[in-house]
């Protein structure tokens, strides 16, 4: 029989509007190994952002209360709102052998990777810069003076894309799924990944 | 304009028998920037081999000669005979962008590694050592003594694949080639091989 190996935990990160979420949504749609993990967060929904799908929205309260009781894998406070990521459902599917993503912010990644050390990092970047803000103009839910902001903490976030494993340029969507595909085939196939590789070719008859 | 990455160099592993030849010379011939570099051994010429394009066929007294002269990446004795990796060539290749395979045995590999830590190391398997046997009672080219003293050396450089980055099990050549391309494919999105893209991102208009 083969044994079964554990999950690949996958960190995504990239600035805000370089389309993290199209990009996970076409990969969590088209690999039925892939999950994504869901996040926790203060801040309010946004359009058609749903509850416990997009996002977990909690008040302060709750996710302050979180923090100390150690459940959290990370967090962050970014925009004056919390974000972070539940430790407990992401460990019972890498224990199931599904690969699961996190989507976290540029300053959450470092600390996954200290819990985890042989988790995948991966950032998706935009052709541009002058790309990245015609696309947070065209989704038009910011103010100006947000737009700006986020440009700025957008820049400095690309600048820390040396901190991961992979990049992933996200130009045209199906080129930018075709690489994260990539990546994660290739991961797979890592040896460290598959202890018990050796002993079946040995055992096999 | 884009500046130019180097080569990777990537070394292929795995016992004798395994389909090493076949996957190299159709990734060969499938992949314009991946060439091979042309080992030099003392072994006499097998079949159809040509000298020059499947090894460099020499004498002892000139291979004593280079690896004297420290003009060798790595050479190794085996079954009486030697095997190796000249130098230069490969260098060359790699400071021209092209990636570089290195088809060499086991006890080879962690000397490359040494000389540059940033090689990917591939091992080929057969899907189990039965097969491994079938296909050397195929090839035909060895007595009952050879072919069982071949067996039992790659049974045990098979126990060393651990000591590699990735595996490729060789059992359907067409999923074997998939597999490495794709292991390719993922070291070209190394951040660290692409230390430039921050910086194309930041400046492109």
């Amino acid at each position: 029989m083969k044994a079964m190996n554990k999950g690949i935990l996958i960190v995504l990160s990239g600035p805000s509007g370089c389309g993290k979420d199209t990009v996970l949504s076409q990969l969590i749609d088209s690999n039925e190994d892939i999950k994504v993990s869901v996040s926790m967060t203060t801040r309010k929904p946004r359009g058609l952002e749903v509850d416990g799908k997009d996002y977990y929205f909690v008040t302060r309260e709750y996710f302050e209360k979180k923090i100390a009781e150690g459940s959290m894998l990370e967090y962050a406070e970014y925009n004056g709102n919390y974000y972070g990521t539940p430790k407990a459902p992401v460990d019972e599917m890498l224990n199931s052998g599904i690969n699961v993503v996190l989507e976290i912010e540029v300053q959450g990644a470092a600390k996954i990777r200290q819990l985890y050390p042989d988790a995948v990092t991966v950032f998706l970047l935009p052709p541009s810069l002058a790309t990245l803000e015609k696309r947070l103009r065209e989704r038009g839910t910011e103010d100006e003076e947000t737009l700006s902001h986020r440009l700025y903490i957008g820049e400095q976030e690309i600048l820390r894309a040396s901190e991961f494993d992979y990049y992933v340029i996200n130009d045209k969507i199906r080129d930018a799924l075709t690489d994260f595909e990539t990546i994660i085939k290739a991961e797979k196939l890592k040896i460290t990944r598959n202890k018990n590789i050796i002993n079946e070719v040995i055992n096999n008859v």
